[in-house]
């Protein structure tokens, strides 16, 4: 899977683009991710990017031209499936959504940056919008980070062992159970005894109920289909 | 607003946190930020922090007593209005959960990684577990980040222009409208002549109408209240 990532900031993500599961995704072929720097767009001496909104109002809006020449740009040695918008207007990120488009080949990521970008960005060239969950973030950086996260950890070969994923919160429509670790004692807390049985059957049997109740404890919505 | 951030991976987020808003917040005061690595806690010659699940299965849990350790460490000095863990399996974040803690004077977050943290400390010292999202991540890094990028720049001052919070998504339950800026004509994609109008009542008039248009599409269940 090839991400290429549009940011006015590139600097908020490159850190943990170079040191999480989504670098080493990139080091073992599974994944290439390219943040280019919307400032290299810039026109004139300053190379604006951005400029206040028609109408007026707070908040500098990214302008058409910039991002306009960037994506034209990526476009000429790349068909891309998706160019997604992070917005908080869009689509509500979820599981099924990830897994979905952690098939594509080709996606391309546009962070918004102050008020928003250019509406006719969004008419010309985008595709899909996504949104990570109903809140306002400074910019679409972080929910490009989320979002790529979200994608690369489930490419086959990116986590050490593929079942991890599999068990995972949202996969089976199910909260993951209690997970316990060493020491069986701590302070009067223990481990529940199946749990240190050895008997695989009652050791599923528990998980499977204890996901259960906690699903329909914190998020009956999940088991409503 | 103090917030105090324990995680296993710190240099996933200190680039984000040494630029964005975030960076400016605590330049300017507003806010102070400290992250801290659970690995300084890690027990034995090889500072060890995670190890296998009891009963089985794929994926490490970070383990009891180093992140007790930690967290007793930072209540010796700071009383938290909130504990919290960042999970898939907690209350979804909106922006109305956002405006509320954005009141609180110390928050402590606790960064979960790998198949996430023994449950005995969320029973023994979380208040409360904060999911940005129905999906899942490689760890807690990232939440912890959107959490705090969405809280700080609520903070009055840390924006340049306040008014510019107060219209986003979701503050009034409805989407942005639309936005442009120059040139007015860009490839035939014309910016709707109101906002070129300089009549403010009518741009106001607009930009409602398409909020609502918008939101109405997009996601009805925000006017569901």
């Amino acid at each position: 899977m090839r991400i290429d990532i549009i940011t006015c900031q590139p600097g908020l993500i490159e850190g943990f683009f170079s040191q999480s599961i989504v670098k080493n995704a990139q080091t073992n072929g599974h994944a290439a991710i390219y943040i280019h720097d919307l400032r290299k767009y810039g026109q004139g001496n300053y190379k604006q990017i951005d400029d206040y909104q028609y109408g007026g109002g707070a908040g500098m809006v990214l302008m058409v031209e910039p991002l306009a020449n960037c994506i034209r740009d990526l476009q000429k040695e790349t068909v891309y499936d998706e160019i997604i918008y992070m917005t908080p207007d869009g689509v509500t990120l979820n599981q099924k959504t990830v897994n979905s488009l952690s098939l594509r080949k080709n996606i391309m990521i546009i962070c918004g940056h102050y008020k928003g970008i250019d509406e006719r960005i969004r008419e010309m060239f985008v595709t899909m919008e996504i949104s990570i969950g109903d809140y306002v973030l400074s910019g679409g950086e972080l929910a490009a980070a989320v979002f790529t996260d979200a994608l690369v950890r489930l490419i086959p070969g990116v986590l050490n062992d593929e079942t991890s994923a599999l068990t995972d919160s949202f996969q089976d429509n199910l909260l993951a159970p209690p997970v316990y670790s060493r020491p069986a004692s701590f302070e009067g807390h223990e481990v529940p005894p199946v749990l240190l049985s050895g008997n695989e059957k009652n050791i599923n049997d528990w998980r499977l109920e204890k996901s259960i109740e906690r699903t329909r404890i914190r998020r009956p919505d999940l088991l409503d289909f």
